[in-house]
């Protein structure tokens, strides 16, 4: 490795361990920091992200990486040199002050969007989305895009992707879709949801969580579980990866679901490759691979009917006030239910992406400048009577509802439709090597799909982007054939569709 | 306020942020960090602490600081300047060379000093030792002193204090308590200890520790309280108090007067001005201080006859078990046994004095070329017979207990002591503005003693030294007398003595 290279990583390896501590403080005032801890916290983490910032758009970097372009052979170097050169044209492609500015309107914004999202009104929300939608055109410009504005943000969050290639997948996956969720609406099968609504003590739940994570191989030598309002992942690299849950004692789901889909994520994590910590080579790829194996934890195994057929007496007997009467096929329908529903956090795994489809039509408009900010209610209401056939009956359970555009996150809702199909796409092709796959799950052995997704995915960090690890993980470019497959032949039976 | 000293405080708020980024680092290492985390927070940490010394020896620091010498009328501004300076003198006289020397020197020595102490084998630490006190001299040297090298490593610990101040405080005290302590160990009375060792289940500990911290004054909007092996006091300034502590099952003290002990140390923190937050003029003045607050509120109130008369009760019920059949007297006398032993971190209030005065009379002697690092264990086992009239029966109990010297801190000890010293005369002084001090300790009610503490001490911050505040504070210097008259007329009671 030439000497260039050595001080262009170790710059690189402080910006990634600045950007570790700053997960840490945030991890923190998540979990435990106290009230008054506020304002002090607000000043490290402002302080530690202008001293990554200042690094990130030294001069320096830039000089590194015109000596080094070209002239790496190792592909980890490769790259280091690929991604830092992406994220030094973004930052320094955008001038200060539009930076302070964007920064100073995103936390006013958020400020804003909650109240608004309480007294569910959304013309006092509209200017300040109307400015972010702006501001963040101005970035969009700046950074540059070969097709559209909106790529220019998609960009940040899935590496390679456009607005078209979105476009033409959601496109294909909207008509069928939605026709299946009116099927379901429709069917004559209806799976008794209370069940999942009766008292589970909280203490039990914390038990059987855990044991779950670690179960399906979260390694909590490398790894924590805690409590907080918001679910996440976090943590310091693959060595020390933080997941959150919370608990809800009337509600089975929350916890044990959203410990798997945390859990996938955390293995993601402690997957990537340790030797190239703090550095892009030992980061994961995209948000929407992130979001696949989370998915593919939660949903694809968690809940799949062999996954309960092991775990369910276990279940039963730790819940026994709850689940002492239910039987296995009551539980399954009732973990599986499909509704079109107002929240999106909330949509089951049918739903789930048309929630996404209609988001990602409209910041695409908001951005693009084909719709107007105070126009999103109406587009909102109109697009979820299309799609899911309902409306919303306020601007709260309406466009209102995510914390995205209020900070400024345009481009990023498709990651998570693209993540349920990156997993269908990924799962389907496990078991295609892994015929065993499902007798496996039944058994409780998550080893073998766990090493498949290290050896296919985790291992190589940034070192393809999503559009390549797909084809080199499946042989084929993202489809929504796995996906559409998937929910078909699970669902269909469990509605009693044909 | 001129522009100059805008931009020296605004330098100096970095480097106090950088310090609480750090010290929540090693929060996090110390409670909740898994242990697959270490290398990264390694790292983490190296690299903080380095952007703080990098700033701390900043020439532009020094150029401010000339600047501003002598042209500062606000106190708070005058502290500031005063601290800095006094900070950067010591960083910028030490070469980094010899800076990066003494850091791995600790690290192997700590390593070292652990194998050593579990084999209890002093010959296998001696070279370190060695080694570390002719460091420990070069930085004395650098730094300069006025009377003898020990002052210029006391100096960091207790500003203003010199080693001969300390000798003459603990040659005055040596003495007489050693003959009390003589007196208490051939007096008639004995308490029963076995009484704190019965049943104290965790849960009932951690809510009657948390209750305590509460009713005193510790403030849970602005602070914590965690498990850890060892605990400790840290955070993040006055709005984010994070104390520690550990359960053990089958002992009651160090939970609840370690709590207490932790909680003293994090009211004097949480008592700091925030308008100073991150500058030297809203922070703690010295270890010795420091520990005057936590010995405070652990002894002289949280082992008082008065505290237990108004919370026995209580205690009693959350402990029926241990403490059904215990009678307050019993009770209270077992928490104050006086008794020879070889561990000081075990050792009770009349005692504890005479293990730090050996350590300084031992330290200060090896600073100062009078005493060989492969002498120490002669030294410590003749002057325990001297103070204590014991005997260690291996290293492990003797000059091998404390990671201290280890870890290159030398002139530390003696701040332990001064805080007990501080505590006694502080409280004395107290005492006789707050003649109902007692019944209100009795009553449970805290709170004014605390703003007593409060506007006497905490208030101020750096703005007086040690020696000018206790002269404030209580109208002479530092004495021993308080000391010694409390302990005689708690203890002689309790002793069945004259």
């Amino acid at each position: 490795m030439s000497a260039t290279y050595e001080s262009f990583i170790a710059a690189v390896r402080e910006i990634g361990v600045l950007g570790s501590v700053e997960a840490l403080l945030d991890w923190d005032s998540e979990t435990y920091m106290p009230e008054g801890g506020l304002m002090a916290r607000a000043e490290q983490i402002s302080l530690i992200a202008s001293l990554t910032h200042e690094r990130r758009t030294s001069p320096k970097i830039g000089e590194w990486l015109s000596q080094l372009e070209g002239r790496v052979d190792d592909p980890a170097a490769q790259t280091n040199v690929r991604e830092v050169r992406r994220a030094y044209d973004r930052a320094t492609k955008l001038p200060a002050e539009l930076v302070r500015r964007l920064s100073k309107v995103t936390v006013v914004s958020k400020e804003a969007w909650g109240k608004a999202r309480a007294d569910s009104d959304f013309a006092a929300f509209a200017p300040h989305l109307s400015e972010l939608v702006d501001l963040k055109r101005q970035v969009a410009d700046l950074v540059g895009y070969r097709g559209e504005r909106y790529d220019a943000l998609l960009d940040e969050y899935e590496p390679g992707m456009t607005a078209a290639e979105v476009e033409a997948v959601f496109t294909a996956l909207r008509g069928p879709l939605s026709d299946f969720v009116k099927q379901i609406a429709a069917a004559p099968r209806k799976p008794d949801a209370s069940i999942l609504h009766r008292h589970f003590p909280r203490a039990a739940q914390e038990k059987f969580s855990r044991r779950i994570a670690e179960a399906i191989g979260f390694d909590f030598q490398c790894g924590r579980l805690d409590v907080s309002k918001h679910p996440f992942c976090s943590g310091v690299g693959p060595v020390d990866v933080r997941l959150t849950t919370r608990y809800y004692e009337d509600f089975f789901s929350p916890s044990v679901f959203g410990v798997m889909h945390e859990a996938g994520h955390g293995m993601y994590e402690q997957g990537l490759p340790t030797e190239h910590l703090f550095t892009p080579a030992g980061q994961a790829v995209s948000l929407g691979i992130h979001e696949s194996q989370s998915r593919l934890w939660e949903n694809f195994v968690g809940r799949s009917r062999e996954f309960w057929e092991g775990l369910y007496p276990e279940c039963r007997s730790n819940f026994s006030e709850a689940l002492g009467s239910v039987a296995l096929d009551d539980f399954h329908a009732a973990i599986n239910i499909v509704e079109p529903s107002f929240i999106r956090v909330e949509a089951d795994e049918v739903t789930y992406n048309l929630h996404i489809i209609l988001r990602f039509e409209i910041e695409r408009a908001l951005i693009g400048g084909k719709l107007e900010a105070r126009d999103v209610p109406e587009a909102w209401n109109a697009k979820m009577k299309e799609v899911l056939g309902i409306t919303p009956p306020d601007a709260a359970r309406g466009c209102l509802q995510d914390i995205h555009w209020s900070a400024g996150l345009f481009g990023y809702f498709p990651t998570y439709a693209l993540g349920n199909l990156y997993a269908a796409q990924f799962f389907e092709a496990a078991e295609k090597v892994m015929p065993r796959l499902r007798g496996d799950i039944r058994a409780g052995n998550f080893a073998d799909l766990l090493a498949w997704l290290r050896g296919n995915i985790h291992q190589h960090g940034m070192r393809y982007l999503p559009g390549e690890l797909v084809q080199r993980v499946t042989g084929r470019p993202l489809s929504i054939e796995p996906f559409l497959n998937y929910v078909r032949t699970k669902f269909s039976p469990l509605y009693g569709l044909r």
